[in-house]
């Protein structure tokens, strides 16, 4: 087997990451809200410890959870990747247009 | 400045990678449908050598493709990346549930 692409390795760390969190209590396939504060405050420490709103953390909880099953899917957490991904690429773009 | 995160380098990954596929000809923020192709024939070349049918890739690029402007923006090459994600992430379910 070829050497993974950078695409390919993304795609993987995306489902080892969201496995290593959602995998601490409960339901294996999804975050609840403690495993998602975990996540928050470890993988994306930089962007929580930037927010001044105390209450970011969970309007983003709640926003994310669309079935509102107070926990979120693999869909629902690709959702948050996604969202962090175009704030990043859209100031990236104005720092370079 | 503290070493990236996992999740960090994955979200620095997917904008590389789209700009490095994006930024070869035309719109430099858009993915043309040759960019596409190359793309798909690169960095996921071991999904797209498993497709049978040889209209496979003409058919996701216009589902993808959500304002038919053909071209695909972040926003629509990340639901392509986050579509092969959740297929990786089912099978892998399956496979040990």
């Amino acid at each position: 087997m070829s050497k993974p692409t950078e695409t390919e390795r993304c795609i993987e760390s995306l489902i080892a990451v969201f496995q290593k969190y959602s995998g601490k209590d409960g339901n294996k396939s999804k975050l609840s809200k403690t495993e998602f504060l975990t996540f928050m405050n470890t993988e994306l420490a930089a962007f929580t410890k930037n927010q001044k709103d105390p209450g970011v953390l969970d309007r983003m909880m709640k926003k994310l959870d669309l079935n509102s099953d107070g926990q979120l899917d693999f869909q629902e957490f690709l959702n948050l990747i996604g969202g962090l991904a175009i704030a990043c690429h859209d100031s990236f773009l104005q720092k370079f247009n």
